[in-house]
């Protein structure tokens, strides 16, 4: 399958999410106007993104809901299972295991694993967390498709350096680093200090007049 | 002061955050080897970006951590403190009032909306939720300088319509959706489904051997 752009891949996600609810009421088509406007684009832009992958709509009818849903699991890869280890047993560790829509959405966490002796051994919502130290032997037993990785910052590198070495090519950033990884590994970050830090910054750039 | 690139200021931010753990450790001086390497770039890069806002360094000594992470903060507006609206009690609000980082970083919530009516009325951490129909009004009076959007993905355009309406100028957005706002307006989205599902889409497209 060719590679599309990541704003495309990002599209099609906000597209699948609104099929999802639009079908969930039961509705049965959907406008391309419809479409665009949860995906923040043109009807031109949905037909184009669509098309990429087959016809899917016809005009003046619109797109049915559970097909064009379906093509776009199957597009994202989303009809697949996966294989998560989380790395770093902290605040967002814990959040991660107790997320119920990792799961619903077919991500399965098979292990969590940190370096703190007082935390190793003990359950969390029937995970034992693991040693860290362990973590080059293990990933190659454990073989997960993404690695997850929620450690302080100092650390992060580290843990993607042996993600790396253990051929894992995906990974889910949560600390505020800046990961450096071949090219064929790629890095998704979740990091909501640094989305805050740069609303902070366009407002006091823009010198806004209340302060 | 003139605007400076995006990814510039995620820069910053991953040098401030490396500072103020290399500072708590009791370190003096950072090279900007070492700041390059958090913020996965070269030294030449550092050099570059904090010669953009004034000399620090100094050559052969390194960059002095307080002074550094204090004109830092300065930069990205952090000296300030922010009033925060969160819009939508649900889980993604709960677990943002419960934060502890906000409050740590400046970021006050000041008030959260919802428009069911079971939950209007109930406290939630010495907030008291309020009546998300009468938002109109109430962003006039409480005068936030960020709405936080927390809402289900079909509420999400109409809230941020609001916020724009009520000349506010910074969104955070955690619906799965892609906001449309004048060009004034900073929005900055946290998604954890849209990551996920981008990685999903990596390993597929991949065709990984090991599936």
């Amino acid at each position: 399958m060719r590679k599309i752009a990541e704003s495309t891949v990002r599209r099609l996600s906000l597209y699948l999410r609104f099929l999802e609810e639009f079908g969930a009421r039961g509705a049965e088509t959907v406008s391309s106007e419809a479409l665009a406007s949860r995906g923040g684009t043109t009807s031109a832009q949905v037909r184009k993104d669509l098309s990429f992958f087959g016809s899917f709509g016809k005009r003046g009818l619109g797109y049915r809901v559970p097909e064009l849903a379906g093509r776009l699991r199957e597009i994202l890869g989303l009809a697949s299972r996966y294989r998560l280890v989380v790395v770093g047993a902290g605040k967002i560790g814990s959040a991660l295991v107790q997320y119920g829509g990792f799961r619903e959405r077919g991500f399965d966490i098979i292990a969590i694993h940190d370096r703190d002796p007082a935390k190793v051994g003990s359950r969390w919502d029937g995970l034992t967390i693991r040693d860290a130290s362990r973590l080059p032997e293990e990933l190659r037993t454990l073989a997960p498709d993404i690695v997850v990785i929620a450690t302080p910052a100092e650390s992060a590198q580290l843990v993607a350096d042996v993600v790396v070495t253990a051929g894992i090519r995906a990974i889910l950033n949560f600390a505020p680093v800046s990961l450096v990884v071949p090219e064929e590994v790629t890095v998704k970050s979740v990091n909501l200090a640094l989305e805050l830090e740069a609303l902070s910054y366009a407002l006091t750039s823009r010198g806004s007049e209340e302060r």
